[in-house]
């Protein structure tokens, strides 16, 4: 269907590491039927995937545009470490020819999203009291990569903060704990909460965990949680990825205040949300000693919505008009 | 010298585990000579010590106050752990007969504080490139408890978020790290940063160091400083002091991305100052594999001011008005 109105429409697109999601917006109402999907490999940069885009939904013209990406932004400038794309703000409006421009990153998109998701979009891990209305929130993404959003409701307006927080010291309270540690610190230098907390940090907790059972094995993501059944050791992985999830969500927790509530967010995530309770989650969330009853201040839900992070696009726009 | 002239003045008060801090602020200037300092123990509670405080001060009428707690703050109470005044809007506005009246967490107020504090005030500990005005800071406090805030520089005007982040997983990498863990969570039923990275963390590091080298023994906080030239189980408890130090510094950084910089402060911070260099704070901060580079971004200094919470009170009183 052409779309010739001027002005009336938004432009968002989610950049992951292999497929950009691109679809127009009227206000902070995402419009589901204008939703396509490309693969970054068939696409020179960012203008010509948003071009095509523009030219496949009959030229419309859009007043602004904002993109979310699956890595660090600084400076106004985003980057992708397997995509050499530039993703500013001229490179975004010259292909949008969009006067108002915005760059998030993927996990700040879906804090923007927060309070604009249909309810059936909103799963429940863990209750909590109810909430004041400017309460801090956080977002916690798993999937290729692991990261945060704090959330502020301000008198003017709400602020989500960027953060790398998958890089930090990846928790280690037992000598089994200090083993993957140092399983991980072999492979990366470093042992930081995304080189188990992913889904390839899973694949190696896998190997881990087989190696301690003294049956070194690989297996990929999709078949260790296929496998639960029959394979203790698969079953073993799930525990220790739910535990060690639930310990580091708990940190975080200790660290943003996030009384408004914790939302997970991304493919892991919402793979393990089924195992979330018969694993332990909850009491990896709130073994913190004396702060253990501080730990239930904090609900817990899971954002169901593949398309978060266009809807949070659109918001984070219709909120600089 | 007594103070008549009406709603010209700030009520500024910093609230501690053992003292409070009362002064006067015009503006977001703080007003050095009427700092005067109470025992908590003297007091039945906030209303009393600050109305002897304003009749010391000649009854002077208040437009606002803003009072500083060494505690968590929720829902506009104030708490500290060993004190049971009530510290909230209600009694504030009482005691100091004030129209506007704010309550913060001593690390908010401390985040409060940047950009008006005097620059030989701050003094540096880790350069880096120069930073963006809107860039995000961080405050670290180390003290008799460990605390860091956030602080956001928005189009709007400023947020400095609150944290618990003192009561997070002690970082373990080693061996020895987890050993000085379990040996923390024996004692607290949870191995926290502040277990360690305070005062009192501090002397119990030093009962571990000791323990370690097959002489249990222990120190108070200042011969452990004032005898590293002729014990070496105190030298060993600062180098290791600092090291913690700077891994969890690095992993605050990772978590808040403070491209405008880090300021310590608190009186354990402003102790090891001196010490940072010798003991491989640098190193520390900066061991996070891949992302070591980025860790050169966060230029740190340590605020030398001890009365930053009373200017920080007063900063965000001025910003409220």
């Amino acid at each position: 269907m052409p779309r010739l109105a001027a002005d009336r429409y938004a432009l968002v697109a989610d950049i992951g590491g292999t497929n950009t999601r691109v679809a127009l917006a009227e206000g902070r109402q995402l419009l589901p039927e204008t939703i396509r999907r490309y693969r970054n490999a068939d696409h020179p940069g960012l203008e010509s995937v948003l071009r095509r885009y523009l030219h496949e939904e009959g030229d419309v013209d859009c007043a602004g545009a904002c993109i979310a990406v699956a890595g660090p932004v600084r400076d106004g400038v985003g980057r992708l470490t397997n995509l050499d794309w530039t993703m500013d703000a001229r490179t975004l409006a010259r292909a949008a020819k969009a006067e108002t421009v915005a760059i998030l990153n993927d996990l700040e998109a879906q804090g923007h999203t927060l309070g604009h998701l249909a309810p059936d979009m909103l799963r429940p891990v863990l209750t909590g009291p109810e909430p004041a209305a400017d309460a801090a929130r956080l977002v916690i993404g798993v999937g290729t990569g692991f990261n945060a959003a704090p959330v502020h409701e301000t008198r003017w307006g709400r602020v989500v903060a960027a953060s790398e927080c998958g890089h930090v010291t990846l928790p280690a309270r037992t000598e089994a704990d200090l083993r993957l540690s140092q399983f991980v610190e072999t492979a990366h230098g470093f042992p930081g909460v995304e080189d188990v907390l992913s889904g390839r940090g899973f694949e190696r907790l896998y190997q881990f965990v087989s190696r301690e059972a003294g049956h070194p094995a690989g297996k990929k993501a999709a078949e260790i949680m296929a496998t639960m059944g029959d394979d203790p050791r698969a079953r073993e992985t799930v525990a220790h990825f739910v535990r060690l999830f639930g310990a580091v969500a708990g940190d975080l927790a200790l660290i943003h205040l996030p009384f408004g509530g914790i939302f997970l967010c991304g493919g892991v995530a919402r793979a393990f949300t089924p195992h979330l309770a018969e694993f332990g989650f909850a009491a990896a969330f709130r073994d913190k000693g004396r702060f253990s009853e501080l730990m239930t201040s904090f609900p817990v839900s899971v954002i169901e919505d593949d398309y978060a992070a266009l809807t949070g696009c659109a918001a984070h726009l219709a909120s600089l008009g």
